[in-house]
C-alpha cells in the first residue's frame, strides 16, 4: 500500500504541485488540480484510508490508525494531497465525529457526500476573544427556541470554509448557561449549513501571512437557526464530543510533519551536495553535516513515537493513548520548525522566498505550535500526568536513593 | 533626541500603522501615508540622521552612529517608518557610497534628490544562481563597449525596486573576466536608471510570504547599456565599495530589531497580565515569566554589544569595526526569532495572524538572518579572528594550565 | 523476566546504594556488596543475560539483544549493579570478543572465569596523544620478536584496571608500522595478564572529579612481552575487531541511560511533590512542570530508537545497525546531561552534592558524550549516510518540488 | 592597573597552578602556596582592590565597582587566585557587611585582621531542610537568653569553614519567633568564633564531587552561645543585612565567570589548532568554528551586562541594580557551562580529566546557577519588574498595533 501510495504521489500528485501553487497564489481554489486526481485516488483504491470504521455500503479502504500512519507521512510531502484522498482535516474530524453519532437522517445528508467526496465540511470552535485552548472558555451561544437552536457567537481559524464544495459547519457553543451547570457539560455542537442567514464569513485569517485558497476562516454567527434535529449527540455533550474528535486526527497531522520533515532533509542533502561557498560544498561542511544528523536522529525517534500512540489507540482506544497523543502533538509541532529551519538555512535566501515549499512548512510548523491547543496545554497534560503517578508511589524512590544525614 | 522621537513616532507615525498595513495588503505602496509625514518629519529636524558626513549645504542632521543608535531603536517599533526619517535601507547605504564616492555629476543628479528624499533607490547585488554570501561568486557582467557599460544578468532580493520613487539602481557585476584577475578586484558597481531598456522587473518575491509593498524583486538585466560616467568609484573597485558599503547599516538593522524585541517584550508583557487560561493570569504562570526574563536580558546584552560596535566604528573606521559588526549581525537576528518566537507563544493562535506585529516580525527575523550575509559567514568570520588571535599565542595558555604526565 | 529483576534490585540492590557509596568514597573496591549479590543474581538466574550466544556449557540465560535491552534499563537504576549479573562494561565487550574469536585455550584461560565472574577484565585502546576518535590514530606498537609480541605505549580510560579481580587486559596496538599498510589492517590486539612486567597503572583517572573504585585508568606499557598464542583473531585485524565489539556495548550503555534519565524523573516529580518555594510546591510551577514533560517525551523517543536499534541488530546484524547504533549513542548521551540537568534544578544546591545519584548521573551523562566517540564522531557517520543516500537520488527531489524561473 | 595584575597573575600565580592543585588534591589547604603569593600582592598594591569603602588607615586600594571588574575578570582565570588579592568569598561579603554595620570593638577585632588577611571567616545562611532561596524559609533559630544568643540549626554550604585561618562564620537565623513578626524582620545575624562549643563542622560537601580545600561546609550549631555584642547591625535586621551583602559579591563572580570563560576560548582554539582527526586539525571545523564564535559573542555580550550593573551600582547605589544584578547573575552562570561545554568537547575525553580546568570549571559553572540564588529566583525577578512597569502602561502599546476587528 505504501508503494502503490508513493507512485501515486510521485506520478500524479508531485507533477501538479506547481499548477496547484499558481492557482492558489490567485485566491482560488484549484479544483481543477484537485478534483481529477480524487477521481484517480478513488479509483485506486487510495480512499478514505484514514477512517477505521468504514462499513461495507461506504467507500474507501478500512485501516487501522497504525497502518494509516506510513501512509499519512507519504501523503505529507504535498501539504495539499490529503484531500486527493478524502483523508484531509477538518473532513476527516467531522466524518468520524458523524460515523458515531450522526442520525440516521445526518448520516444521509452529510455523512454520505463527505465520505464521497463529493461536499467538504468545515469545524467551528476556536474563538478570538478568549483562550479557547482552555474549551470551557467557548462563549458561543446556541439557545434552543422551539424547534429551532439560535447561535450568536463569534469563531476563526474555522478552515475549510472558503472550500467551493463547503456545506456545513460544526459549531460548538454553550448550550446551558444556568451559572452551575458542570463546567464539561454546557455546550453542544449543532450542524449549520453554510447557506443559513446570519453565517457570515468575515475573512480569511492568512496563517504567517500564508492565504491558504479553502481558509482559515473568522465566521460570525448572528441570530443563526437551524432544526433542533441538527444537535450532534446529546445536548450539553459538546465537550466530550471535541474530545472524542482530536486523537486520530493529531496522529494524522503528526505524520504528516513526519513526511514533510523527510522531505526537507531530503532537500537539505540535495542542496548541501550540489551548492558551494567558499570553496567546498555545503556538505563537506561539520556544521552542514551536524543539521543533517540532528534532523535523521529527531525524525526517526518522533515517528517511532507517533507510531506507537497510533498502536495504543487501536489497542485501547482514543481515551487510553489521551497523554500519548500530547506528546506526539508537542514533539512533531517542535520538531517541524526546527527541522524546517535547518533546511531553510542550507538553502539561503531561497530557502525564505516561495521557489521552495520550504518557507511554507517552516511557518505552518509555527502555526501547528497552536493547532489542536498550544505546547503549554499539552506539556501541562503530560505533567499533571507524570506527577499523578509519582504521587502515588511517593517516597518510594527519594527514601531509597537520597542520603539524609 | 530620543524624547522628540519618540513622541514623532507616537503622535504621527504609529497611528498612520493601520492605514499603511491596509493598503499595503491591496499591493499598492502606502505614498498617501508615508509623504505626508516625511514632511513632518523634516520640519521636525529628523531627517537623514544616520549619516555621519552630511555637508552644510544637505539637508540633515549630523550624528556618530553612537548617537543615531538609539534613535534607529525607536524608529525599529514601526517597521517601515525609517523611510519616514530618510533613514531607511537600502537609500541610506546607497547615499554611503555616493557621498563617499560620487562624481560631481553624480552627486548632483542622484545623491543630492536622495538626501531630499525626493527620489528612491535600490541595489542589485544578491544572485539566485550563486552563494551570493561569497560576493566573489557574483557573475553578472558589467562590460565595457566604447563609452558604455553593457550588462547582463540576474538578480533578486533587489529591495525597493517597485517603489514608485524608484529611480536608479546601483548593480555589482565582473568587469574583469581575465581569468588571473584577482578574486577580489575583478567587480565594479554601476548606477543604472530603473528606466534603461533591457532592466526588467521580474517579480517581486514574497519573503516567508509577505509581499513588501516596496519590493524585494526579482530583477533581470539583458544588455542594458549606460554611459562610463555612471561608474561608480574607480574600475574593478566594486568589492571594496561593497564592503566600504556595509558596517552602518548592519548596525541600524540591528538598532531596529532591539527596538522589534523591546515592542514585542511590551507587548507579550500587556498580553499576559490580561488574559487568563486555566483559571489564572498568564503572567501568572512561571515558565511565561522565564520568557519575558530571558528576553530582557538577551535585548540588554544585546543592544550594549551593537552601541559598542557602534562606538567602535565612531572611534576607529568601519574597517576596525569588521568583526564586531558580523557579531551584531549574528546576534540580533537570532535574538529577533527567539524573542518574537515567545511574544507569539503568549499571544496564542492571533500571534501567527496578521492582527498583530509579531507574525510579520518573527518571519523577518528569519530572514535577516540571511541579510548581509548567512550566520556562518559572520560565525566563520569571528571564529577565523579568534583563531589568528590564539595562532600569534601558541603555547602560552595551554602550556600554562594543562597537566602533562 | 522485567518483573523478576526489577524486584531482584528493589530487594536486594538498591538496600546496599548507601553501603557500596561509603567504600567507595575511601577509594577502596566495595567488594563485600558486590560478591554476595553476584551469588544471589546467579542463583536467582538473572547472570549474563547480555549475551545472546551463549552455549550449554556456559552459565546464564540466553537473550536477544532486543529481550535484553528493557533489563539493562532496570539495572541503569544503580549505576554500579550491572556487574551483580555480570553485564558490565567493558567485561560484556570483552566476553563478546573472546567469544568470537577466542582459541580453545584462551577460552578456557580467559573466557570461562569471564562467564563465571570470577575474574575482571579490561580494554586498552584509548590514548592520551592523539584523538582516539579516529582508530587508525592508534600508536601503541604490538612488534613481534620471534615467539612473542612486546608491547609499548601509554593508555588511558583503561576501565576496571584496578578492581581487584581483574586479571588481564586486551590491548590495541599498531603490528603492521609498514609505511604502504592498508589503514584499517595495521593494528591487532593482543591479551596481556595485568600482572606482565612492564604493565604500569600510573594513576587513576577521575571523570569529571569522580575517581571510580575499579578505576578509569591511565596505564603506560613498557616493553611489555607476552607469547604470540595471545593475539586475539587474527594479526592485523584489530580495527576489525574493535568494530565488531561496539555495537551490543553501546546499546546497553543506552538502556542504562533510559533506565538512569527515568530515575531522575522519578525524583524530580518527588522533590517537586514535597518541596515548598514561595508558597507554593514546586510542582504547581508551570516551568516545573514543563522540564518534567520535556523529560519524558525525550525518554520515550530515545527508548523507542534504542530499542529499534537492538531490534535491527537481533535481524540483520550489527553491521547493518551500524548508523542506528551511532545514532542511539548520540541521543542517550546528549538526553542524559539534559534530563539531569533539569532534575538537579529541581532539587536546588542539594542537586550539586553527593547525597542524591543527579550530580554523578549528570557528570557521567557529559562523559558519555565521548566514550565510544565523541558526538561529532557519529553525527558525521550519519550525515554522511544520509548524504549518500541522496547522492543516488539526486535532482529527484529538488526537481519536483523546487521552481525554477 | 589591568596589566601589572595580568603580569603578576603570569609571573607568580599561574606558575604555582599546579602546586595547588596537587596539595589540595591530598585535601589539604595549600597554605605553603598561597601565603607567600599573598604578601608578594600587598607588596605589589593588589590588595583588598574589592572595597569602594576603604578608609585611610586601611590597607589596600580603594577602587569603584566598575573599576574593580575588569581585574575581577583577570583573578578569574586561575579559580583560588582571588585570595591571594584579599578578595576572595565570602570574606570579601563578610567585609563589606562589617564595613557597614561592625561596632568598634568588632572592627578591632574582626574587620582589621581580615583587611590584613592575617583570619578567614565564613558565612552560615544556607539550610538543607529549606528551600532558602526564599529567605524567609531560614529556621535556624537565634535566642536570646540574657546576655547571650543562643544558636541552634543546621547550616550547608558554609564557605571557608576549612580554611586553616577561619576564625569566625556570621550566622543567620530567626531572632523574632513570634508568629505575627513581619516576614521581612525576622531574622538577625550574630558574629560566631569558629572554636565556640556546640559549633561542629559535620563534613565537606563535594560539589559535584570535587572537594574544595577550604571547604563548602555542612555546620551544625547546638546551644551555641555568643554574647550579645556579636550581635551585627540591629536585632531583626538580618535580611536587609543579607540584601546588603549581595550586589558587589555577584558582580566579582560574574567577572571571575568571564575570565574563567576567555580562558576556556583560549584553551578550545589553542586546542583546535594543534589537534587533528580525520585529516584536518579540528580548527579547520565549521562546527568548532561555530563554538568558538558563539562563546566569543556570548561572552562580549555578558561582559558588558556586567560592568552595565557595576556602574549603575557606582552610580546609584546597590538597591537601584537589584535587577541589574539578578540578571547578570543568571547570565554568567548559564554562559559559564556553556561556553566550558564547548571547549571541553573540543579537548575530547582529556577535557573530562583532572588534567586541565575544564572540567572543574565546567561543574562549577553548574554549580553558579544555585549559588546567591537558583536562576529561577532571578528570572522571576526579572519577569516581575518587567510586568511592573508594562501593568503601569496597560493598553498603550496593544492598543496601537494589534488590530481589532
Amino acid at each position: 500500500m505504501q508503494r502503490t501510495l508513493r507512485q501515486f504521489m510521485e506520478r500524479h500528485v508531485v507533477p501538479r504541485y506547481h499548477d496547484y501553487e499558481r492557482i492558489a497564489a490567485t485566491g482560488a481554489y484549484p479544483t481543477e488540480v484537485v478534483e481529477p486526481l480524487k477521481q484517480l485516488a478513488r479509483e485506486a483504491g487510495l480512499w478514505n484510508l484514514f477512517l477505521p470504521g468504514l462499513r461495507d455500503d461506504e467507500p474507501g479502504t478500512r485501516m487501522s490508525n497504525m497502518q494509516y500512519s506510513p501512509l499519512a507521512e507519504i501523503m505529507g510531502r504535498v501539504y495539499w494531497s490529503a484531500e486527493v484522498f478524502n483523508c484531509n482535516a477538518p473532513d476527516t474530524g467531522n466524518t468520524e465525529l458523524l460515523h458515531l453519532f450522526a442520525t440516521p437522517e445526518q448520516h444521509e445528508r452529510w455523512l454520505k457526500p463527505l465520505l464521497d467526496g463529493s461536499i467538504r465540511s468545515c469545524f467551528s470552535m476556536t474563538e478570538p476573544d478568549v483562550a479557547s485552548s482552555d474549551a470551557t472558555n467557548i462563549c458561543t451561544t446556541i439557545r434552543r427556541e422551539g424547534d429551532e437552536y439560535v447561535i450568536n457567537g463569534r469563531k476563526w481559524f474555522t478552515t475549510g470554509a472558503l472550500h467551493p464544495n463547503c456545506k456545513f459547519a460544526i459549531v460548538m457553543g454553550v448550550s446551558d448557561e444556568s451559572p452551575d451547570a458542570p463546567r464539561h457539560q454546557r455546550h453542544s455542537m449543532v450542524i449549520v449549513p453554510l447557506d443559513t442567514p446570519g453565517l457570515n464569513i468575515v475573512r480569511n485569517v492568512a496563517i504567517m501571512h500564508h492565504h491558504a485558497p479553502e481558509g482559515h476562516c473568522e465566521v460570525t454567527y448572528t441570530d443563526v437557526r437551524v432544526p433542533v434535529s441538527n444537535l450532534l449527540g446529546e445536548e450539553h455533550s459538546g465537550f466530550a464530543l471535541a474530545q472524542a474528535r482530536l486523537g486520530p486526527g493529531r496522529v494524522h497531522h503528526c505524520m504528516r510533519t513526519i513526511g514533510q520533515c523527510e522531505l526537507a532533509v531530503e532537500m537539505m542533502c540535495e542542496r548541501a551536495l550540489t551548492r558551494r561557498a567558499f570553496g567546498k560544498h555545503l556538505s563537506d561542511y561539520a556544521n552542514v553535516q551536524d543539521w543533517i544528523a540532528q534532523s535523521r536522529v529527531e525524525i526517526d525517534q518522533a515517528r517511532l513515537l507517533v507510531l506507537q500512540a497510533a498502536w495504543k489507540m487501536d489497542m485501547f482506544g482514543n481515551k487510553a493513548a489521551h497523554i500519548d497523543v500530547s506528546a506526539i502533538k508537542l514533539v512533531a509541532a517542535q520538531l517541524q520548525t526546527r527541522v524546517l529551519d535547518r533546511a531553510i538555512q542550507v538553502f539561503g535566501a531561497m530557502g525564505i522566498t516561495p521557489d521552495t515549499p520550504l518557507s511554507y512548512l517552516w511557518s505552518w510548523g509555527r502555526a501547528m505550535r497552536f493547532f489542536d491547543g498550544p505546547d503549554e496545554v499539552h506539556l501541562r497534560a503530560i505533567a499533571r500526568a507524570e506527577l499523578a503517578r509519582a504521587r502515588d508511589n511517593l517516597g518510594a524512590t527519594a527514601a531509597f536513593y537520597s542520603t539524609s544525614h
